[in-house]
């Protein structure tokens, strides 16, 4: 029996609007259509003259983790978690979606991505385009919180439109630290902007090689004092922000055409501005500005800078101060930054000559699939930019009306960072140390002619081996080979065997054996241990094995391994 | 300038789908209706004649987490997981919602609560119901994996209808661990009754005292059987499986007269059904079903009684024997279980007498709040229940067609998981142990007439800290008084104040203080030490005072500590 798709379609929302009394209907239909029908992967099957209903797949930009590519995305928010843990961070959990109107109005033109869900009775809601709204939503709903450092890492979701940039993921994760409360100025954004460096150094991902990462730092108030002093009038600083904001993937000439072109901007306006946007630098920039009579007579301008110099103070005692440029020309797209903003760039420099040519190829990879993570179109992560953030003092008051809740904080990529991460541990040949499954022993169990498989002995041990909290495996087989069950050890990268025999079980002992030791090893065939004694034997060999381990990954790679260990790290 | 309610939201619908054009009229429309109006939080604002635009809250059916809450829901998690990892555990992430389709006709009845997403072009989408669906339809497209126990932890939608149950979350996370691939008869099934016991037991959330949970099995081979046995004619199978499985919270009168005047089961059938299903016990059951002859000529329930004596055979090695009653009157709604089916009920009896009452009062307070997380209508979980799951085998052919993946799982009803668990550490006084953050040394100073604040100082002083990889934060003020300090640090329960003085300043000294030390200990007054010593002994003071805490909740609670005391339990 076949339905055409027109009416398949028809008869599956029929089903989802009034199933409560079509429900055996709606399950013969599908038992009928689909079941009985092999469904190939990513393909449309052709039932007949008619195409199927449905491909078996996930949603346009959205994608499965699984794998090695799931321990490490974890390994990555552990590593950030960690930091932000260390400053004292709290995370809170909003709804996936939230009230229409509370998301309306926040994003600008990048409006029209929101995802609405349908009008099914009641409130009408849309999924969140991003976690600061809902935080400042959730701040304005919790007056007696008045000041918190808030972490939170979860997925948000944006519905690109195919006019635009192609390829970009419609559900991806964001990872946000924020500090809101009213402070002595410049403290929360100097810390905000150490987390960012402990998050990509040592401490963090390790990201610890020349230039792997650098930060570009502006200042809201210093571009608009610029722009006034420039002669911009008041109604186009925001478009001639825009517009400076291209300048890290666009040349000056292009800029300035939009300027003049686009954005009725005089030339001679647009070459003033100029020259202050191609400053960049140091404490350097800062003298320049502070000798320009102009800048010191704007107030706006001269506020900023004095921001800036404060903060470059505070950066200089958390010893971070090298990593971070003072870059007149980064603008930020987002309308609510109101202070310091700033940028994580990464200049593709490598810790060897390869890395850069695998982070093509992983791009490229990625664009292929329709994977690709560059969210260039991002306004919270710009091009080549892998976090970014700033302060936005008035974003509370547009919900809780009343009173203003300041805040600074930060934005992480983490889908780029996975994408560098990972093309930086294949370079490093690191990647073959992340196991799928963490378990440390295989319990297997081998015997001659009449062997019965010592089945429950094997579970007994596996028992023993749960209960003092070691992670174990056996092969679930009544009568399994002892090849299939070394084969299964090896494909899961298991460090230990413990192997039951029956002679060897008459006499209460059992066998443990490192697996993958050289030839010549003095444990290579394995050492025989009582049963009382196995839980000891097993956990002390952990525990080397483990320093081993955490040794030769720290040293390469730099990436906190605590999770894939279970270790600490602190 | 007021709007009308009807205006705005005529305004709203118009930018959210034309917003392009008039982004900057959007923000205006905001900052005049909205910033300039204070709203308060969950009341509805008068704004002049016209009701306020929205109230200032989440949808319905849905909560923000924060503060205690969320570090216990996180501990949780953590147990959980860890006991899913040492049973080898992998973990997968599926998109938020899926493609329409692919949840059509997998819930019965159900279906109509399936959150859909508006339809803004593309493919129609619709957020997930459950986690079993989406991971089957993995499974389907990867046939490369045939088999993997895969754990997954996830929020979930469902679209309580008015006229339904109240208060039921609408969002909310499930815990799923699930088996799949073709291996040797009960073996897997085994292994999650053993993951469950892990979990609730000592090495998981410490549910230790007799009676605070024990698991209800079935398998629909025997309880088919039973019906067949009884003369239930084969359609009316699963509608009548339904009415028994309400036996555990209305008497067999009501659910007989279900059987008989709305589905039409003659009362000699009803009767025949009863003499079954109100047996439970252990072997004894086994026993006496083996000995009728009615039972042992029916296929069907001849193999599902074998399956229950392997299953209890191999329990028994796991150690888990005495946590399982076989109930002969557990069904379980949802259609596609095959074989073996369970169900983690807690019977309210509690560590002492007040936990009951306070478990009823938890329960209440969240009913008038209508975050009531009793799920009674939830087909994956029952009344009483904290855990439910069985053995699916057909669910993975539903999507691959050819391939079958036989499945067993279980799913973990995360939110009465933790109203229980708070509700016994508050009967326990453990609950004072959650601290909000996981700060371990608060970075103050002090000083006399003139003094400076030592910012500098203290920003150096913490860059130490934080370098060694200790939590640690100090106050966002030039001078901040040492009372506020000491205040800040009381309130966030922070272990350790580091304290500068300008004279000890000088001699290169600072004071370690541990906060709360009773009157007369000999380091009530804190012990000086030199700036060179300092890490080191902060964390030796850390990893004295980490075990005490450790071992004290570890007594009273059972819950691991490792995640908010940055210690590793396995």
């Amino acid at each position: 029996m076949r339905y055409s798709y027109s009416t398949i379609i028809r008869l599956a929302r029929f089903n989802s609007s009034t199933i409560s009394f079509i429900g055996p209907l709606n399950q013969h239909f599908y038992k009928r259509t689909f079941i009985t029908r092999p469904v190939d992967p990513l393909e449309t099957v052709d039932m007949g003259k008619d195409k199927a209903p449905y491909q078996l797949k996930t949603p346009k930009g959205t994608k499965d983790w699984e794998g090695k590519d799931m321990v490490l995305r974890d390994r990555i928010f552990n590593a950030i978690t960690t930091v932000f843990k260390r400053h004292g961070g709290v995370t809170i959990d909003t709804p996936v979606f939230e009230l229409r109107p509370i998301l309306s109005g926040k994003y600008g033109e990048d409006s029209k991505l929101i995802y609405d869900l349908a009008d099914q009775g009641g409130e009408l809601c849309s999924l969140r385009y991003d976690l600061t709204v809902p935080f400042a939503r959730w701040l304005a709903m919790n007056p007696s919180i008045q000041s918190i450092k808030r972490y939170h890492i979860a997925k948000v979701y944006r519905r690109d439109q195919p006019a635009m940039t192609k390829g970009r993921m419609r559900e991806f994760y964001q990872c946000d630290f924020d500090i809101a409360g009213a402070y002595d100025r410049m403290l929360p954004d100097a810390e905000v902007l150490r987390i960012i460096c402990e998050i990509f150094g040592e401490q963090g991902l390790g990201w610890t090689d020349e230039g792997a990462f650098n930060i570009k730092i502006n200042h809201r108030k210093v571009l608009d004092g610029i722009f006034e002093v420039c002669g911009v009038p008041k109604e186009k600083i925001r478009t001639i922000s825009s517009a400076v904001d291209k300048l890290d993937k666009s040349p000056w000439e292009e800029v300035k055409k939009e300027m003049i072109d686009e954005k009725g901007l005089s030339e001679e306006v647009a070459d003033r501005i100029w020259t202050f946007v191609q400053r960049k630098g140091g404490k350097d920039v800062m003298d320049a500005l502070r000798q320009d009579e102009r800048v010191m007579g704007n107030e706006s301008l001269k506020a900023g800078l004095e921001d800036m110099e404060l903060l470059f103070t505070y950066l200089d005692a958390f010893g971070v101060l090298s990593k971070v440029e003072f870059n007149l020309s980064l603008a930020r797209g987002l309308d609510y930054y109101t202070g310091v903003i700033y940028e994580v760039v990464t200049e593709g420099s490598a810790p060897s000559s390869t890395t850069g040519h695998k982070l093509q190829r992983a791009a490229k990879r990625e664009k292929t699939a329709e994977f690709d993570e560059d969210r260039s179109n991002d306004p919270s992560v710009g091009v080549g930019s892998v976090a970014a953030g700033g302060r936005y003092d008035e974003l509370v008051g547009m919900f809780s009306g009343k009173a203003q809740i300041p805040c600074v904080g930060i934005s992480f990529g983490v889908d780029r960072i996975f994408s560098i991460t990972k093309a930086r541990m294949e370079d490093s040949k690191t990647v073959s140390t992340i196991r799928p499954t963490e378990v440390d022993v295989f319990v297997m169990a081998f015997g001659g002619k009449g062997f019965t498989g010592l089945l429950t002995e094997r579970m007994q041990v596996a028992k023993m081996l749960w209960d003092a909290g070691i992670k174990a495996e056996f092969a679930y087989k009544q009568k399994p080979k002892l090849p299939a069950q070394f084969k299964s050890a090896e494909q899961s990268g298991i460090p230990f065997a413990v192997i039951l025999g029956e002679e060897e079980q008459a006499m209460g002992k059992v066998k443990i054996k490192e697996m993958g030791l050289p030839e010549g090893h003095p444990e290579k065939d394995g050492v025989m241990v009582g049963i009382g004694e196995l839980v000891g034997e097993v956990k002390e060999r952990l525990r080397r094995k483990g320093e081993g381990v955490e040794e030769m990954v720290d040293r390469v790679n730099g990436l906190s391994t605590q999770d894939a260990e279970g270790k600490t790290g602190q």
